[in-house]
């Protein structure tokens, strides 16, 4: 166990996030006191369940009193309700941190309501799995795992630093941009590829021609790929589309030209423009798992868990 | 060892799926023998190197000399020429058959080339990875994946029951429907997944505000998920853009039209219509794991494979 860096973590929200910060807290001994808040009674049960805290309300307020790390793990839509919630409430020199996945407008709904005693520090731990809720959560989501910090103008460089420590104890590695770079990079790297497999799976499940039954039975060839981010957290995915609309518009603007050059292109027997594009995109993928940033065994290694009946 | 089904099988192209099939049959003990053809002569050397086979030649006319099964598996685009090559020279009785991910295509090219006194029935085993080559290919790839027949009106049910019982050998299920339905169904949920796929990659790849650096240190929060269906190989899929050209045109019209309707909700924040879709998609996502079509490890179990330095 290394020394606490804190004495008392409260997390706001126990979804996959904060449950996984929270398995990584108790496991790495981070914190004296762990304090988790949610707003559903169930959630707060099922928290308790699986043990995964030292204190447990639905008040948020009384989540943070003596906190000196506060997380919160919500919607981006909640960010500003529960910034009024807390803010009378945080103790003089408590950091308070976030983990949406849109910067400028957490930014936008939090920042004004944070005393001028307490570090409001922005991040984003780009990491998470199709899963939700706090069964969701596990030890390790977070390692290797880049973490993006928004800092404001007048960020305290100690309490920064502190910051940093903690992600890094969690196996994250730190990243610092400005938050209109932030939530430009994510629009295409995360926000975009949801929007699109959202929409094939709606689209797919609307055919008259073909039926649901066929595109479950015959999936493995393409289209199951796209369900697993199809099959994310709706308000959450509601919440960043809402929140991050110029960025997320522009990438659309985009994604829509070039899908009508390659319609185009399809119509007119145009294979030399399919053919470039189609090469190109390989050394793309090539240069991901060069960067460590996905594995390499074919089909994501699908085959070596899967053992379908012949 | 089995009795093997076939004397002499002859394979034409020595790809991904061809070379499964030779490993399998080889494995298996399904032929006496097995004779490869390639157009490229560093393919063929590589296939004699990998003893993938037991006879290998350049020239497809002098490989289905004898041969009571030819299975053609090249770019659906080289069908025809491939078909006028072989058609005078195959055996009386013989089955050809094919692994295109097109029908309809496939059919008007072979079919007017084939003797009367050979079985010809078009099928597609619904199976593979993102990789390519002699070298990709691999023992049980078909297991428990389907493989689609799609006979022509006067199929020899004998001919049809042996080919039935070559691919059940390999482990697949089989189905059977008409070469349109085939391609409608595969644009859905092979076809229009792949190109999406393919333009998003793109899309990002063209960005000015965000870096390819950028795009590949960040992609683990969804990117990376296209990027392998990204990564297949350039000629087979422009040949399938090319050859299912309706079916594929109809899909697209739907998906960007779908988009639109998203895009328009984004951009009036209509957060009701999102989360109406982002809900019903994630029990698409569930039936596919209940049939057995995907692993439900999260994050298609990546983490049991990855582990990322911290």
């Amino acid at each position: 166990m290394a020394e606490p860096l804190f004495d008392k973590i409260t997390l706001i929200g126990i979804g996959l996030i904060g449950s996984s910060i929270a398995r990584d807290v108790k496991a790495l001994g981070l914190a004296r006191d762990v304090t988790i808040s949610t707003r559903s009674a169930d959630t707060l049960k099922r928290a308790r369940e699986l043990d995964l805290g030292t204190g447990y309300t639905l008040a948020a307020e009384e989540a943070v009193t003596d906190a000196d790390l506060v997380i919160v793990s919500v919607p981006v839509g909640a960010s500003e309700a529960v910034a009024k919630q807390i803010a009378p409430h945080l103790k003089a020199g408590a950091i308070v941190t976030d983990v949406g996945s849109t910067k400028a407008s957490v930014i936008a709904q939090m920042a004004p309501h944070m005393p001028s005693n307490v570090h409001f520090i922005p991040g984003h731990p780009l990491a998470g799995t199709e899963k939700s809720g706090p069964d969701a959560g596990f030890r390790g989501l977070f390692k290797g795992r880049w973490c993006i910090f928004t800092p404001l103008a007048d960020t305290d460089p100690d309490a920064l630093g502190r910051l940093r420590s903690f992600w890094e104890a969690l196996g994250s590695k730190i990243d610092e941009m400005d938050p209109e770079h932030h939530d430009k990079v994510l629009a295409i790297v995360s926000h975009l590829p949801h929007i699109i497999a959202y929409n094939i799976v709606g689209t797919a499940d609307d055919l008259e021609t073909v039926t649901e039954s066929e595109v479950i039975k015959y999936s493995a060839s393409g289209f199951r790929d796209f369900t697993r981010l199809a099959a994310s957290d709706p308000t959450m995915w509601r919440d960043v589309c809402l929140h991050n609309k110029d960025a997320l518009l522009e990438m659309l603007a985009r994604f829509s030209e070039d899908l009508a050059y390659l319609q185009r292109a399809i119509r007119w027997g145009e294979g030399d423009k399919l053919f470039e594009l189609f090469s190109r995109t390989r050394s793309i993928r090539r240069s991901i798992v060069e960067a460590g940033q996905d594995v390499d065994t074919p089909d994501f290694g699908r085959h070596v868990l899967d053992t379908p009946e012949s």
